[in-house]
């Protein structure tokens, strides 16, 4: 009757003192519940998103140090566990020590020995190398460990014997990708059943939350199991990652798959947790599948983990949000409100002469639902102050002694006005606050750079930039109808025409508002960014000639020639947002805040920029021709 | 008498039509000086960093097309060239269209088939992925290929045989990195010479400029050419590429060596240029190495044109500089106006009740040694005017109608300074100017953010965040001796003690500044980033126990007597920056500017970071401990 352990730990990146300290704890819960084995994520003692912390050679060896500390706690039960592993005498390619992403097995304060190793521990085969994963950077696989060996990867490739009690169990180890085989040309899983009887298979991963992953993985490991008639336990990782620019939640939700590719038994997301499975008794216990819940739900447990650890992480305590009366904002209100409660909220509504009694209005409405600190801090008299002083300012010409007056536009007045709301009022407003203030953007602006750089793109994080519009809106009702159970969000801010108000041909009350038409342009921008094959003018342009542009982009029937009433007008639209995509929204994004990822592609590290300027293919610019020239 | 033409071109990274043009116009040229070959650098077709634009199958299928034009042009002469290659039947491991780092060799119209490829280009061996690099993410290497093939590299790779004239030629072809096997467990140059004669070499690069680079590549391929006994052509390309974050030049220096190793012939760097080369010639042709230059020459030259080709780029032709009477803006002044011209540079001082008559007058005195554009915008009022609003406007608790009112420090009125002059003064002065503001942040600042998010730390381009304070004093000298052959950094600002001036307590005329000591903080701080062994408090303290700072860091002997009277002492200040490097620095350099890479590691996309906080290894906190208690 083996008894094994699940140990969904959260993993602290960059702090192997806590990590190990966490999972000591957890070898003495498992102990105590007389586990045989007890299963800890893939990398739990250094963490996984570290940059290029992996170049301190003090950091390697201080983790090698707690390392050895888990296998001397390795007494009276089997410990396996993830953590980076060195081979001082070998080099990486980057002429550093060399690194492996290792898979450690301790019995008896002693590491098994796996077949075939040329070490006391098992390399990741397989490293993802897309997305926000660097595992090539820094780690030596196990094909190239067997290239260098003048071998294959299956000669080195076997499941670890165990010798627990009287028995002999033979585990199939795999490392994260190595499960996630497809794309490659060699499967870690194959090579193991193929070389022997495998009783059971272990999975130990870092695998960052990503919407909709849980159910493809359900289906790829439920699969594997099942061909291979053998259990499989996937043990992840919960807390927050980052690589800088993207922060990552990492949601565990390890997951028990019996001999039939059945769930039978799922940790609960985003929450510490050691389970006990018996072995034997996988076939009889019930189904365990995770209940089927709306997307934005998954969205809404994501942001609220995300937005309380990041906090908790960078010690802030309290937050500021300007509101404006518009949806981004009081959705972010809501949930940080949620977060922090209403005492460590402070919001700020910043008017101008160009913001309606109707927005200034659902501010207070939005702040009064949240019971939370709010003050009005109007920006006319230091706008007008700052328009004043450089208009009154002369420059001169040192050369030769010529003046001239610098002139401000309206462009440019619309620009200083969100510049004072944010580096002036919020800033000064969060320091003498006690925390930060936040960057509201969604992703459509943060697509397309509709926004002013030092002002409303500023902030701690932003923690809506992995949503589109609608995803926003959806969050507002979900926060209504769901979390709080109340109106929160008023509701005339979910009906407003969403609106800048930094000018008078942004009035709300006249139904004047973003250029953005976001049942279209949410669906268009998606595909520049998530689709794995992403999409440029080309492809959209050749979609228009089709006839399939919403087929594609996903988007409602019927738009395009409600919007576009002729092919100019498609393209002009087409090129004034390509252009910002691939123009100042890059200058933008460079120096935008963290974004927390939601999508199956997020700003940032995760989506890798150069600030090359807009480009139209060949094939673009001939099929533009042909379809103006009509 | 086979003449080679090395083409030294300029690569506008994401654009093919372009670059295609220029390498179309070049052909002619060699043509028309009758050369035989005519060699372009790698990627010379899309560029090399694109970031993700790698995922845009319609800009793989332009890049393809745009080679074929190339491969069209190809009569009468051999073109060698880099492209983007796409086997569209088979797959990357990242699932989408696989991708090959290519060299292509084109004669008549068609091109020539390399033995032993399976494809009609030869493929990139090596694929660096380290720094800036990414290679690994995009494309597949021919040691991937080997192995999916069931075959050895070595069976893939042989010189390739051109047939000119009557004659028959073997030349070893090499991508870059290919070049720069050390590290690898496989060297193409001698898989190259092992299998066959090779009469000479070409090496197609996109190779970053890095300060020293150039030396060591000519120690290292002419070692390689003397050994092979053959004549090594490596061609670079010029330009300006970008990571976004972090934005290099390509400085070409395409250099030919004999076989003996020998440099014959060293293009102009940063220049256009197509030079014939006799391959029989090449052992009596005169020795070509470049002239030696001090370190601070290259630096100046790498700035100069980096600074103008990323203006030209973002389509910029006015900058304005805020300037305090300190050393790094008026470098920055004094380097921009040398690169647009004093009509194009507006200078703007911005006073408060803080800043000394001292630092007014030699801001005045720097804008009119260059003869630009000048403005003074006091701030003193809009200061005030922001802490009495943000102190008298009533913050109030919803819940209960509680009021309370914000208090502003003085350290928080300090950062409300910062960002009143860069947010609300110079951000509002470029946009009606006509253009962007510059970050002036040198590298020892970015290294521990001592900086104010939003103000002096933003701008549109940190041009000298790549260099250590006791640079930017050296490129000031350079900038008045050499570039200028006048005093336009006034003496007065190279004497000056550095200070923010943003306080009583920073008062430059009692001799207080800025808590960074240069002379030791520059090298500690270089420690943590340029190694190519990153050091950590561990490894700097084992230095301290050993008496080996100095000597390890590179720094004054005596430094750490001097600043550091006791241990305790010491280790609170290597605490205070480890602290602040790895926390509120991190923060603020993910919202910086892009940066202009200079060192052999940049912030930015060359050095990846994640928000982790600050880790003390065991063995750090024993040796303090051992410290403290003697």
């Amino acid at each position: 009757m083996l008894k094994i352990a699940m140990a969904q730990m959260e993993v602290i990146p960059g702090h192997p003192d806590q990590n190990t300290a966490t999972i000591l704890r957890m070898i003495q819960q498992a102990k105590d519940q007389h586990a045989d084995i007890v299963i800890f994520p893939e990398m739990a003692v250094p963490g996984y998103l570290l940059g290029d912390t992996w170049e301190q050679p003090s950091f390697i060896r201080d983790c090698e140090s707690y390392g050895r500390d888990i296998i001397a706690a390795a007494q009276g039960i089997v410990v396996m566990f993830g953590n980076i592993a060195a081979d001082w005498e070998k080099k990486n390619n980057d002429g550093r020590v060399r690194k492996y992403n290792a898979f450690f097995t301790a019995q008896d304060g002693e590491l098994v020995q796996p077949d075939g190793m040329p070490y006391p521990f098992i390399i990741k085969t397989l490293m993802p190398n897309y997305r926000e994963f660097d595992d090539t950077r820094h780690f030596f696989s196990l094909q190239k460990l067997a290239r260098e060996l003048g071998t294959t990867p299956a000669s080195l490739l076997s499941p670890l014997t165990l010798h627990i009690g009287s028995e002999y169990y033979s585990v199939g180890c795999l490392l994260c990708e190595d499960g996630w085989s497809d794309d490659y040309e060699l499967s870690p899983l194959d090579v193991l059943s193929d070389n022997d009887r495998v009783d059971f298979y272990v999975n130990i991963s870092a695998s960052p939350y990503t919407l909709g992953k849980n159910n493809k993985r359900n289906r790829v490991f439920g699969a594997q199991a099942a061909e291979k008639q053998a259990p499989l336990f996937y043990v992840n990782c919960i807390g927050l990652q980052n690589n800088g620019k993207t922060v990552y939640t990492f949601d565990g939700s390890s997951t028990a798959y019996n001999a039939q590719g059945r769930i039978v038994y799922t940790a609960p997301s985003y929450e510490e947790n050691l389970e006990l499975v018996e072995l034997d008794a996988m076939d009889d216990m019930p189904d365990a599948s995770p209940i089927a819940e709306p997307e934005i739900a998954h969205i809404y447990h994501m942001l609220h983990y995300g937005i309380h650890r990041f906090l908790e992480n960078i010690h802030m305590k309290k937050v500021v949000i300007g509101i404006s009366g518009g949806i981004d904002s009081a959705v972010a209100a809501a949930l940080y409100n949620d977060v922090l409660g209403p005492e460590n909220l402070l919001l700020v509504n910043m008017p101008s002469v160009f913001n309606s009694e109707t927005t200034k209005g659902l501010s207070q409405q939005l702040a009064e639902n949240l019971g939370c600190n709010y003050m009005i801090v109007p920006i006319q008299h230091s706008v007008d102050h700052t328009i004043e002083q450089l208009e009154s300012t002369p420059v001169t010409l040192l050369r030769d002694g010529k003046e001239q007056h610098l002139q401000v536009s309206s462009f440019i007045a619309e620009n200083i006005q969100a510049r004072d709301r944010s580096a002036r009022v919020l800033a000064g407003a969060a320091a003498a606050f006690g925390g930060g203030f936040t960057c509201n953007a969604n992703k459509a602006e943060t697509t397309v750079g509709y926004s002013t750089l030092y002002g409303d793109q500023s902030g701690f994080l932003a923690a809506l930039a992995d949503l589109w519009k609608h995803q926003v809106y959806e969050l507002a009702h979900y926060l209504n109808d769901v979390v709080y159970g109340r109106e929160v969000v008023p509701q005339g801010i979910i009906d407003i025409v969403p609106s800048a108000e930094l000018s008078s041909a942004q009035n709300v009350d006249e139904g004047k508002g973003d250029p953005i038409k976001y049942p279209y342009h949410d669906y268009l921008f998606r595909s520049f960014i998530e689709r794995w094959q992403k999409a440029t003018p080309e492809d959209v342009l050749t979609w228009y000639t089709e006839g399939t542009v919403e087929e594609n982009l996903g988007c409602e029937p019927g738009l395009v020639a409600k919007y576009f009433p002729t092919p100019a007008d498609f393209i002009a639209d087409l090129e004034r947002w390509w252009n910002l995509f691939c123009g100042m929204a890059i200058a933008k994004r460079i120096q935008a805040p963290p974004i927390l990822a939601v999508s199956r592609r997020a700003y940032g590290f995760d989506h890798r920029e150069a600030q090359n300027g807009p480009y139209y293919t060949r094939r673009y610019r001939e099929l533009k021709e042909q379809l103006l020239s009509k």
